[in-house]
């Protein structure tokens, strides 16, 4: 939601504090700048201006800037050789913002990247339909569109620390299968409308292009009609090969694997049609032995991204922030606890927050030396709330892979050492 | 604003129009997949799978996206050397949605792109302040931040068209000094009581790290204070060495030289510096001789991307779409004709529309196979309607070179060539 006092940064009383706290830690370390450079000798600390290069077709990043996308660690592999990676984790710990640049995006494929010609891609919708078309690229484009700002999360997205917690993990490699992006493209209900979707239909089979062919049943919900899309648009340029182009699709708040990549059909029936993607793969391996089919839905989450895995801090002032999502619906609140879970403090949202997309929050924090742990958990519109670890594992057992969702501890040493520890 | 009926795709009575023609004109021309191909046909056409390229540290474009700027276009010279050039325009053309990639943001610059060392770069903040500042990029990054979409203008973008209409330009072209971009960086409200600036201070000197030291005087209304920033960081990861990295100033709804880049100083006053940059650059020369300064706030303004100038079109149904943007906050409405002037239909807005961002607008059209022109007019929420030519040419006459927002019209022949022409 946005009203009109969203329109402008927040100044709330959390600032107020915020500035008191900052301006009393930064007499100490941690602000060295602020409080002890007189004017005379910053002047000379400043670079010489410099004439610069000239304009490009593209604007590259700073050669001091370095991001990229890491694989997988195999347990007790930190390198994985990218050619044999089954995915590649955004690195949450360098950036900010809600938005993923498009090429640091989390990529996940069953049978690696194809580049497909746009020109000669087409698109099938059949099934309990009036009439089975056959679309391209041109007729998409054509058709009525949408923008939204939504994240796509894998659904073994977490999943390292669901047994064990391995220490020397960044945030990259414990969260990094979550990117938020603009789509564009063209909602499902219209394209039911155009080929004439029979009533009767309940499901709906998308299938990819890849050579996995990778083909997941889709329940249709009014929730999924009124806001899945096929989308041809990621920030604002054409989708990128390593997330489906020429189109994939949009599946707000649903597994990363719905969200097919590469679409080529859409097909219209009364059943699910049990495909291997959803009876060998992708199901849920309960404490009780059983396995739970289409457990579709993402969970509310979050994970605070600074200060994070491996990184060091020092005694002073802190800004702790992070990313909350849930395929609910809209984050609502994300509460910090700086002592282990003992106590909470509200955390601020930037706004706007939208729904089923990422949520940046922030909170000040002035960390004394001891050693700690500190957590965050999420609160959505419908009030669910993400569980710490104990009631999480005391429900779903630990023979399950996917929608890992606890709680998730940073430890700090008293040397200032940030480590993945189990909360 | 965004309400509950936002969080879904819009699914309006346009849409239901939409459905209606894009139906009745798929049987035609436009759309000949559509209407004409059987199942059996298109499953011989659609490619084979492939196996995929492995994952990677980034996702490449497809090698069937070309994506590039332009230098400005000098009268009668299409190819200008990049390295002369003094700005990169963005492909509005190819661009969907309203978030503009990073490399491809335009750029506007007086002395070239500076790649700065973050480590050594500095904020100074002095003047009429309780405690004069020098900030380090650490020290930014732990002060609260805000995330906000919002576009950037060129101040002299739209000027071709001032005088006449070269028929052989596209919208980037004409168009193409606008971008958006989710800009994150620490508000300046937030700065200015850290340093306690006197509260006689009405002005600010907002210095740049170029060799050019462009600087601007920048009026301290409430609506500044509110909703400026010193961003470090652009679509989720740090602004590129072109568009200020480490750190530029963000203004709103204000002239793109405001935004000033490299940012090194902010000096508080109570009166404007009267800089070059505001004495013998970015004053506006009136109809009647005399020059007006400090004409900061861009206007309200759109443009239609598709189709547009040097775009080929067939008879037929067609989805126009286009940007729509204001310097003074939120678009309420964009109007499109399709005849000329003479008659208006309104268009759709994607949602959310954000204020001072661009909105994207579209709206489904049959042509004829007349000749004809098509025009787009914006108004915003503070009731600000995009001029016509005519009007805007009367009371601006035509020895100026900025802010230019008259309505753009696109001629297009019985042969389907779409123009740059004057409404």
């Amino acid at each position: 939601m946005i009203s009109e006092d969203d329109n402008g940064p927040e100044r709330s009383e959390a600032d107020t504090g915020s500035r008191r706290r900052f301006l009393a830690a930064s007499a100490g370390v941690g602000a060295a700048a602020v409080a002890g450079r007189a004017l005379a000798d910053s002047l000379a600390d400043v670079p010489a201006r410099e004439v610069g290069a000239p304009l490009g077709a593209r604007s590259e990043r700073s050669k001091y800037v370095q991001l990229d996308r890491i694989p997988e660690a195999t347990p007790g592999i930190r390198n994985v050789d990218p050619s044999n990676a089954i995915n590649s984790k955004t690195p949450l710990n360098k950036l900010v913002g809600v938005i993923t640049p498009s090429d640091l995006h989390y990529e996940r494929s069953h049978s690696g990247v194809p580049d497909l010609d746009p020109a000669r891609h087409r698109l099938l919708i059949h099934g309990m339909v009036k009439k089975s078309l056959v679309l391209t690229m041109d007729d998409l484009k054509a058709m009525p569109s949408v923008s939204r700002i939504h994240f796509i999360e894998c659904t073994g997205n977490g999943w390292e620390n669901w047994k064990k917690a391995d220490e020397n993990l960044t945030v990259q490699n414990t969260h990094g299968l979550i990117s938020t992006s603009e789509w564009t493209g063209v909602p499902l209900g219209f394209l039911m409308d155009v080929v004439g979707v029979d009533r009767a239909s309940t499901w709906m089979l998308a299938e990819g292009g890849d050579a996995a062919g990778v083909d997941r049943s889709i329940p249709l919900t009014d929730e999924i009609i009124h806001e899945a899309f096929v989308a041809y648009g990621q920030n604002g340029e054409p989708l990128r090969p390593a997330h489906g182009f020429p189109i994939r699709l949009i599946m707000p708040g649903f597994e990363g694997n719905l969200n097919i990549k590469w679409l080529r059909r859409l097909k219209f029936g009364d059943q699910p049609w049990m495909t291997r993607w959803e009876t060998a793969r992708y199901t849920q391996l309960l404490a009780n032995g059983k396995a739970r089919q289409f457990q579709l839905r993402m969970d509310t989450n979050s994970v605070i991204t600074s200060p994070s895995g491996m990184m060091e801090i020092q005694p002073g002032y802190h800004r702790i922030t992070g990313l909350a999502w849930s395929g609910h619906g809209t984050i609502k609140k994300v509460e910090i606890s700086t002592d282990g879970g003992n106590t909470w403090e509200e955390a601020q949202l930037n706004h706007p927050v939208l729904p089923k997309a990422q949520a940046r929050f922030q909170l000040d924090w002035i960390w004394g030396g001891q050693p700690t742990k500190i957590v965050s958990r999420s609160t959505d519109d419908k009030g669910n709330v993400q569980p710490d670890r104990k009631s999480f594992i005391d429900q779903m057992g630990t023979n399950a892979l996917f929608h890992y969702n606890a709680q998730q501890a940073w430890g700090i040493d008293a040397a200032g050492r940030v480590r993945n520890v189990l909360a």
